[in-house]
């Protein structure tokens, strides 16, 4: 910004406000589609008869929007949108599950034609607060966690972290196995005698973390939506607690819900 | 930004973001509680030893992150979060709604010790091409929209349009009533024969539209979580559409599913 601070239109709107809104239409109603190459800083100048500095307050504007991504010596592009769907109120269908023998991530993804791949780590921890309480954990206490980045068409696409009570952990060894478990955990449990009988989902949205951003290659104006899924067993007792980190441009979680 | 580039710390982290990484770790362990005050730009240069440039630096990326809120004339306080629970499981039950008579939105609000109101408009419109494809509308078709902005402790909240086949608008007076029909449309569809079964909720979140920001009076670094909700009669004809836009840091939407 200059010392005079932005120009401003005739109306009083600042000038860079008034252009990425004009950007943001042409966007919107795809005359500027997904991927498609924005004019340079240049063109943009002449086009709109404006600064440098104007020009390059609209971009920003429109990448803090998640609008358009700017890639290192490719100029700025139309962001593109092309989000898995997660059938998040089937997930946990063992009925599903069984005659698959495939992980339900992987089949919601190969049914939308693309790669699924999960990178799994095991750990023991004392797990965050929010986890803690939702595993009744006493003060302390430690949890099992089974660490995924899951990766669509070889891109890391999302976060998935499982959270066992360490009871169950010992109970059930297949939870502490870093490899991943295709007919799922939640058949192990089962035949222990810790049976899910339905889960608890809570959904909010928020910026990612710096780390999270860096993991999975989130660009600036990327919110992330984050599910906390809370499974217990018939008695209210909690199985599991595992915390989703979904980049907003990517997923869309699908619930189905009788009325 | 100097002509030299930001400052950096010997690792070769820039000084801002070791900066902001560290304010981060106080806000998130709650040595900075929620709405405490930062220090002010003079107490943060001389505490971290570090330029006023760098200290913006710092600031403008823990607001962007939605960590950090900045009121006017007042200087920073660090970002409450105070969300309702939406049950977006139990949401359309009619059983829950025909003794409260109450909207289930405000019966949620309500039930967490807060006070809840809707302004509500309607109008008759072309919908966004998004519902029209959901309402299996042909093309051109209308609809009867009624646009709600809820507040919570009379603040604007969230928005909530719902929209309806223009025939069942016909049929259903109440759908172009202005008034807040306390027990809910779907029994007034259903005194008519249009039995909503089942919907389906599809989540994702991005960042707010400037209108959005303006009328919800969203900050800088907070997403929205965007809920479409299409509910269908047993013949799987959709009844209604319904998009809620909800502030990431104000909602969180519940839903219990059976295994």
């Amino acid at each position: 910004m200059t010392t005079d601070g932005p120009a401003r239109t005739a109306a009083g709107v600042h000038l860079h406000e008034a252009m990425a809104a004009d950007l943001r239409r042409a966007i919107e109603t795809g005359q500027l589609p997904p991927g498609a190459a924005l004019p340079s800083e240049a063109e943009l100048m002449q086009r709109y008869d404006v600064s440098r500095n104007t020009v390059r307050g609209a971009l920003r504007t429109l990448e803090n929007a998640g609008l358009v991504t700017s890639v290192k010596g490719r100029g700025r592009r139309v962001s593109r949108r092309e989000p898995v769907e997660i059938w998040a109120s089937r997930s946990e269908s063992r009925a599903r599950r069984r005659p698959t023998g495939v992980d339900s991530w992987v089949d919601d993804v190969e049914a939308q034609g693309r790669t699924a791949r999960t990178d799994i780590k095991v750990a023991v921890v004392q797990p965050p607060a929010d986890v803690a309480k939702r595993l009744q954990l006493e003060p302390g206490g430690l949890a099992a966690v089974r660490q995924r980045v899951r990766l669509v068409d070889g891109q890391p696409w999302n976060l998935n972290d499982s959270y066992y009570p360490m009871e169950l952990a010992q109970e059930v060894p297949a939870i502490l196995d870093p490899a991943d478990v295709v007919t799922g955990l939640t058949v192990h449990l089962a035949d222990r005698g810790h049976i899910q009988v339905s889960y608890l989902d809570e959904i909010a949205s928020r910026m990612p973390t710096p780390d999270e951003a860096k993991t999975l290659e989130i660009g600036p104006g990327v919110p992330v939506t984050v599910q906390t899924r809370t499974g217990s067993a018939k008695d209210g007792t909690p199985i599991r607690c595992t915390i989703s980190v979904l980049p907003g441009d990517r997923h869309i979680l699908l619930y189905e819900v009788s009325a």
